[in-house]
């Protein structure tokens, strides 16, 4: 069942933009774990967050791509870069209005 | 510049499937209008919420959309299985790890 993942990250200020550089630095191996979407952005109205927005082949697609020594560097790599601040949700995908459903 | 939104959208009890119906049924004129994803779900922790997560060509086409006849008429379809309750966030994508942005 399709996963997403959607989640806001709190930054020190000033270095949204290292962050947004971390998180979207090309991965093909995401690709290869079964990570079907993975949008990465601000929003002028909160200038020390950056917004991330998944939606991946299973959760346990998502939950065993933390584990890649790829994704774990970067995660390293980004917390002297955040403030603790975060939020965010994750749901099963029952649909699209944009498609058709096929069972 | 691809604009993204997120949103929960709690209901009244019981009414979850119903609002799930509503948000996913076919619409080719989200399309038309510059709607790239739209994706619905549910949470089994949160049994009267409705996820929401949506990529749009641009923030106008989403707000534009707000005004089609067959948007407004839908909203007023589910203003009743609402509790009022309602979360999200919206922000401007930088970028995703899966794809080489050309400049």
């Amino acid at each position: 069942m399709t996963f997403a993942n959607v989640g806001t990250l709190g930054t020190v200020p000033g270095k949204r933009e290292e962050l947004v550089q971390i998180l979207t630095r090309r991965s093909s191996e995401l690709c290869e774990m079964g990570c079907l979407l993975y949008e990465v952005g601000t929003n002028e109205d909160s200038p020390d967050t950056v917004f991330v927005m998944e939606l991946w082949e299973t959760a346990e697609a998502h939950r065993a791509s933390l584990q890649l020594d790829s994704v774990r560097a970067a995660i390293a790599e980004a917390r002297p870069l955040l403030s603790g601040e975060m939020g965010g949700f994750s749901f099963d995908v029952a649909g699209s209005p944009l498609r058709v459903e096929l069972s």
